[in-house]
């Protein structure tokens, strides 16, 4: 067995999710590869020894620039905020390790860009969480899409729906509540919500060409957990956009954080010329399907329950019937991307991938503020 | 068009679902006769008299004996509590009328031979009223298991829910609510309810041979509104049982008024070797089918919505998509028993039918009081 | 019994469902007065003639200014295609007949503001067969809404989905298909589904302020069935927008035949402040509603089956647990119209109303050409 | 942090999902002691080896009574098949070594009595791997009902449906299938499956009193493993019974090999004077939840989707609507069993709560070979 050295920035809620799947993948994937949890670096050095001690990190690192010159890691995972991403992955690739980043891949396309020429220049292992790709569900949907068994594309819809920041008196800014504050999160639920919907869909249906967008902040004013004062509110919290694919196929898409009764509601629905595909991150494990082929009178949605041997990663798993959870998509990641070191042959999404996003949310963040509809640049 | 006059005996809540199946037939199924509302049969006449200007009925009788003596009506539809069903039918076979009957057919076995007896020998057109057959997606599920779809049979199941009288203070008999007091109702839950399921049960899925039963009276007294006093409950409030079907299949059946959350929740599930089915009343348009010959991962349980017009009954009504209710259930028999005048084949469920129904029902009434195994009579 | 007089003019699905509420509604209303079905007009008086046969009509004529000049015609029923709305409306006005008017009022906004102007010289009783606002759960909705209970409202979204036209080879116009031909319907799917999802918005939401839009014809070309050539299809086959109401909420609209899987689905969800509401057509007697208020850990999307006797129109119906359809959405309607007149106060939605969603579809199709939000027109 | 040193015997599927949890129980719960994983016994040593790589055992053995010999270990995990249990379970009681045993205790009631009786004397802790009652959504639905919100409880219904030995060509025995074999799995459906639903029963409903119960072989002959030969199938295919609880209650009990469409899906439902739960395994995130006393018009079941910090179990896992999986039952049940040591009060379900329910399956099995209503012995 090959070790795999990491190196965890940041200890965060992602931080933990990337960790659990780093010493989990081995136990139900045989893999050439074992990550081996060689350090976390945080500002916090007592945040980040009691980190280390719950996840087993070998050691503890307070400056990233310093986890980077170590000789003994083979991969940097950077598990902080967003706008820390694209100078660590820069000053990683530079230094030739590989590099997980958390998603989205930078504050906006033209950061986003250096990093792709970085990683590309490096020519080095390269990959962004966005790990619904990987609940076996929305893998079986790109299975079903590629094996043409929708036909023609004509729709794609899909939202993320939240209702944790509804009440007035949340405060934003700082540790905890960093994703309220446009100056590190780059945006508020375009970056954050609509970006995972947004890189499903290219994987699923291909490039988006064209947007039309609004955006609302419905609470104008928050206290800052930083200045302690009432500050204008930065990031949208709510985010809607109409958008047409290269494949012809019209779309709308929408996330919010002001959805009552929607905890983290990602929905997606493709229709097909002869088939549609549905599916909601609430009841994971479901894949709606309708076959037009299917006999007349016995048409209807299949709830398909995605949890056999032959359906994506279940047969590294229970028996049929028997659900995964959010965590595991992270565990899948890390196996695919340890697959694709072995294969010689990178797992996706690259930050290649990561940038074409990056450009659809830039697009729509200008066309609500435009007012017009916007062309999305193409990543070359 | 030729007429079908109809003399009708009670104006609760079955007049009423009968009447309107009368009225609008010939709106929506093309048939040879045409039912022409002669009289309506009640004891109270300001009541019957209203219910006569509500509904269109051209007259109105205090007495069914001189109701079933006039010549101008065809066939006589009994509306009434089940304790007259038996008298009514007799006397009505002798004077050759057809008769429609409310469900239960009689308050036993024994009473409802004589019933079948007296039809027989008039050669009469007779039916039960026993609805839920013929709801477009029940009426389906019997279609799929002729067509053979579901292979040998392993598994029945039933249940009908409600929770409409745990309240200890709703008062038993009277007009309002005979169906509490045993005298005038047979049974409670069991005459009430699962007579349902059992019916549609026996037309799924063929005879039941043994049944072992329990029954329970929750509230042991209530007040009598006829007495006015604190008298003893002679229902049985909920009433399940375990049968074995003669094609050696397993069944549960379960029926209770003491169900919180459910209003008139009749379910019924069939697992066979190929293919499964499952109903409820609640979402009555829904057909859940399961066939496991469908391809290994695309397999699921399908939500068919039976809106279609190559689905029963469905050509008739609106468009794909758009619902019917509870009442067309009982348009359905009327075109049926149309359908069947027209063509000299009787509808069923018929008398016969109901019988067998009645024949169940004594059993698990006598198992719930016997704590044994009962074997089922058979209908000769 | 004072009687209404009705002269429907088309016999097409429209009229069925108009004439079956006509027919049913003192069945199950306390009115004082009785619809009374006197003429069908229609251009082909054979078919005419079957119609009337099979709905009870006295008459048939097959000129509608005939029909609007006799004196024993009360109202005018217009169940005729989109196109003839405007002119029959106008001189029924004149006439000083009371019109009930299929939906949408009119091929666009100003053809609608004419026969406002009419009615509202004649001063006549006047509506729109918006009917989806009466089924018991949007009722509902509408009570929930008006008692405060969702707060300030954050989102609203719609959508309309069907499948019928997927195939190339379904043709377009002549009477079967009018829906498929601009000119006469004067739009797709826009004006027959979006006005539908639009209508219940303004009346649930309030009023809706600027749209951006996009349309799409998936089949470019369909054979006519009046010339029998191939010609350019004419109308939109898909129609999205976001769009923003006056009450600062956001909203995504959505509508198409080309969503496989889907009959009629119309859904609707609302986020307010406080709680949610969704409801969907294909299982209309669903509203699903969630409190934020209830206790914490007991939070949950109800599903209210809406057939309890304090829930809209149901204690007009039959008892807990039992639906009814489609079809009684038109008898609901016809009940308040008939109440507006005894009360002296018109029933909604009268044709002002349907003027306002008329400026919304007008809104929509002008986004979807010029690419620019378009700011709606307010109804004076 | 304390070692709790850990011996297992059994490398099959719950060899996986115990190792698992011992693993990964200290990343998520904070406790004094730390599961370390010493060996792994098994008759095979190749493939006790191979196990002990993916999990990271330090040793192997290939003689459970060698293990229960070792100074080095504190606890011994059963999870070996269900004839082994007793003689394993009483050997390390003597040995004064902790014990979780997988379920069903004992093959029958009289051998768990000497396993409890050896627990007992030896006074070490020990636990039974029953664990769905660790299902978050099933642990709220006890404290629901230990918090009053049911009150008086009529109705129990719990069914375990699979289908997985439907065709008549899988064998029976060995390694593989020993669940299908009575001599090693003790009976078939009804220990297995029905077991898990008597265990959740009790601990939320109390005691049951009488049982009636059938069971079937649908397939009577199939090939076994070992001999190679055409056997009699020996175990029960399927499984019903009736019972009544000791509160009164009514009860409904079926599982099943032989219901096609479900791979797991146990399913429970309790009906309450005031308020009703119901739960299924293939979504178990979700609990459904229907109170009476929730405003008229708005009582529906409220489907909560049981992942907030305030629900059990969840604040240690990951955010509200992020779902856990099957295994984490496992982890729960570690992770209160450590709890239950550092509080110096076992964790249920003790040996003596497995006792209980192998004396329900015991009168199970009687009843449906004597055809007769059985009691229910009760432990002292």
């Amino acid at each position: 067995m090959k070790e795999l050295r990491v190196g965890i920035i940041g200890y965060g809620f992602m931080g933990r999710t990337h960790s659990n799947a780093f010493r989990r993948v081995n136990n139900f994937f045989d893999l050439e590869y074992q990550p081996v949890l060689k350090a976390v670096c945080a500002r916090d050095a007592g945040k980040a020894k009691r980190f280390a001690e719950t996840w087993g990190y070998q050691s503890v690192e307070t400056d990233w620039r310093k986890l980077i010159g170590r000789d003994d890691i083979d991969l940097i995972d950077i598990a902080s905020p967003n706008n820390t991403h694209a100078e660590i992955a820069i000053a990683a690739a530079k230094a030739g390790k590989m590099i997980l980043c958390e998603k989205p891949l930078a504050l906006n396309g033209p950061e986003a860009e250096k990093m792709v020429a970085a990683v590309q220049k490096a020519k080095i292992p390269n990959m962004v969480w966005y790990n619904y790709r990987r609940v076996p569900a929305v893998t079986m949907a790109k299975q079903l899409i590629d094996e043409g068994r929708l036909g023609r594309i004509f729709h794609y819809r899909a939202k993320f729906l939240q209702d944790w920041t509804i009440s007035a008196d949340l405060p934003q800014g700082g540790t905890a509540l960093w994703r309220l504050d446009a100056k590190v999160a780059g945006s508020g639920v375009t970056g954050d919500l609509l970006a995972h919907c947004i890189d499903t869909a290219m994987w699923l249906n291909g490039s988006i060409d064209t947007v039309t967008a609004m955006t609302e902040t419905f609470i104008k004013e928050r206290k800052h957990n930083l200045t302690g004062k009432m500050e204008k509110v930065t990031i949208d919290d709510a985010s809607a956009f109409l958008a047409r694919f290269s494949n012809g196929s019209l779309a709308t898409f929408e996330s919010t954080r002001y959805a009552r009764g929607h905890k983290a509601l990602y929905t997606l629905e493709i229709n097909g010329e002869h088939a549609s595909i549905a599916w909601d991150l609430h009841d994971l494990h479901r894949l709606q399907y309708f076959d037009h082929r299917d006999e007349g009178k016995l048409r209807g949605w299949r709830s398909i329950h995605v949890t056999d041997s032959d359906q994506p990663y279940m047969k590294n798993w229970w028996v049929p019937g028997l659900q995964i959870g959010y965590e595991h998509t992270f565990v899948h990641q890390v196996a695919d991307f340890i697959q694709g070191l072995q294969d010689g042959q990178m797992a996706s999404p690259t930050f290649k991938d990561g940038l074409a996003t990056d450009y659809v949310t830039d697009a729509v963040l200008a066309s609500a503020k435009s007012k017009q509809w916007v062309k999305v640049k193409k990543v070359k």
